[in-house]
């Protein structure tokens, strides 16, 4: 059974629930988000996180954000908060491009609106946020069915932070095809490297795929190299962030490390995301921005303090793995194999 | 000023003292070890750690077992004391062979001694003791004599895990080179990998550095190839625990995927070591034990757990490099470039 990772409860003057993720394992708790500030701050603060769940996030955060418009207002008062809310919004992480995604689909689905009323609008605005979580639901089963066939019977699979259920509407984006071969009854072996600073493979990635049944045992970052040296991978799965038109993928930090030493190793390294993670306004990888991060996430992890006081800290929460690097991309549409500029353009559109 | 690791404090009947590196750099401990079992116990859970170091509180505990033995016990109660506690000390750790190389010349001492009361055999063995710690200190200095105009003016070094004055009698092993450049005047930057998963880089590489007042910055494991990518590392420079004859290299798990990816990225990737690093018994990399250690690092650091309970750990505290990565060895009787078994026979000899 999928995560509910996020949720909406209610009408329009309702709230989104969601799973605290940064309590993750040890505490699984719901967190009732009823203000668009909860919201970029659970954007901000990763209780959210995962590039398509981060999408259907800020989708919920403008549809309360039209909540603070009294339904006695005029049309344009809310027109005007919707554009603040997607302006606010997008503030919260600059290099999720479902973030984007999510917010112009919101706005277009408020301007091309036949509402005459405040009240027919904020309808519209929650129905097109709920459309974007079932598209995203969909689309993880899509993904997964495409993709399951790569891990093959007694493979070794290796993932990197995590794009599972937690980090979309359902099954997630890599581990959508593990779920699914998992239901295929393959049997497979899945690496799950912790991810620091944030740990979320540890924390995330382990516990969905134990609540599976999955095999996966918990490797520190630096070991995948020493892994694939002595055999004990056979293909190597991540999600993706943002996707340049020329497959270049912005993911989590360590991934570009991750598709340098499977290409070393003569392993596939391959990328899964739904044709929302494109941005083909970006030719390149080199345009996408790369989010920094605190330093204290590195030197005071979850408040304990593990370096000297006043250190130096060099924290990027992504890198860019170059096309050349990338066997394939899954998404929902299809596979995309050796993926460039000609292979992406036929498969993803523009917007 | 070097730091003082480890040192012993008065005569034979006397004890050691060192640096509890695991209280680092939160706490500055120096802990009184008495017997061997305390030593064992403290090279086995890392209050020292480094292979030079190591190798010298090994001495030191073959010290501390002779001491068991009454003065006026006979000279084989002694001798087989000496034996027993090498056998016992060399099961500490199983992949630093400076551990074994400490161990067999305390027993060659022994067995060479003209000593013909246990006082005598006691004074021979303690002064063995202090030997390898004196000679390892004059090590760490030719080493970085040699080394240090490998780090050129405004360079940028990335290093991973402790080589530094903490893993030996003085100046460290990597951190030599940084510390010699430093004192010679030259300006340059020092990425210092966290290591997971026991973060000796972010606990002990760092402290040390910014002692010295040497520009440190800290990162994630998970962040070098992107560093490299940026630009912004200009040559990669470790420590060794174990050498084969060919220039395989045996250091803290994360080295390989560094020289791997310093190859990919043009890089050049220097092992600082001293000769007795090498295990010229040992043909290739693959003949090289790879200590495991307990899940618990990984799952629980530092006692605070960060997977789910009961997830599958794998953690190996060692990885291999192959010589063909290594630039070049820095030893403390010169530079070996392009490692294999003919340099490194010109240059080590066996024992």
């Amino acid at each position: 059974m999928p995560i509910e990772t996020i949720k909406w409860i209610g009408g329009t003057d309702g709230y989104a629930e969601l799973i605290d993720q940064t309590l993750l394992p040890g505490e699984f708790t719901m967190l009732a988000v009823r203000d668009i500030e909860t919201m970029w701050q659970a954007i901000k603060v990763l209780q959210i996180r995962g590039a398509p769940a981060i999408g259907i996030a800020a989708a919920y955060g403008v549809v309360l954000g039209a909540g603070e418009i009294s339904d006695n207002a005029s049309l344009e008062d809310l027109e005007n908060k919707i554009n603040d809310s997607c302006d606010y919004l997008a503030s919260s992480r600059p290099t999720a491009v479902n973030l984007f995604w999510a917010l112009d689909r919101m706005k277009r689905a408020a301007a091309d609106s036949k509402a005459k009323t405040v009240c027919e609008l904020k309808e519209t605005l929650l129905a097109q946020a709920q459309a974007i979580r079932d598209e995203d639901a969909a689309m993880c089963r899509a993904m997964g069915a495409n993709g399951a066939d790569l891990i093959g019977e007694g493979a070794a699979v290796l993932t990197h932070c995590n794009a599972g259920g937690l980090a979309t509407a359902d099954y997630g984006t890599a581990l959508a095809l593990m779920f699914t071969a998992h239901q295929r009854g393959r049997k497979f072996k899945v690496y799950a490297d912790e991810t620091r600073p944030l740990l979320q493979g540890a924390r995330l990635t382990a516990w969905e795929l134990m609540q599976e049944g999955i095999d996966v045992t918990l490797i520190c970052d630096n070991m995948a190299g020493h892994l694939m040296a002595e055999g004990k991978i056979d293909l190597v799965i991540t999600g993706a962030d943002r996707i340049a038109a020329n497959g270049d993928a912005a993911n989590k930090i360590g991934t570009y490390s991750l598709a340098v030493l499977a290409r070393a190793h003569d392993i596939p390294f391959y990328i899964v995301a739904p044709s929302s993670t494109f941005d083909l306004t970006i030719a390149h990888g080199s345009g996408i921005p790369i989010e920094k991060r605190n330093g204290k996430e590195i030197a005071e992890p979850f408040g304990q303090r593990i370096a000297p006081k006043g250190v130096q800290v060099y924290n990027p929460a992504f890198d860019v793995t170059p096309h050349r690097y990338i066997t394939a991309i899954v998404t929902e549409r299809g596979i995309i194999d050796h993926p460039n500029t000609e292979s992406i353009g036929r498969m993803v559109k523009p917007l």
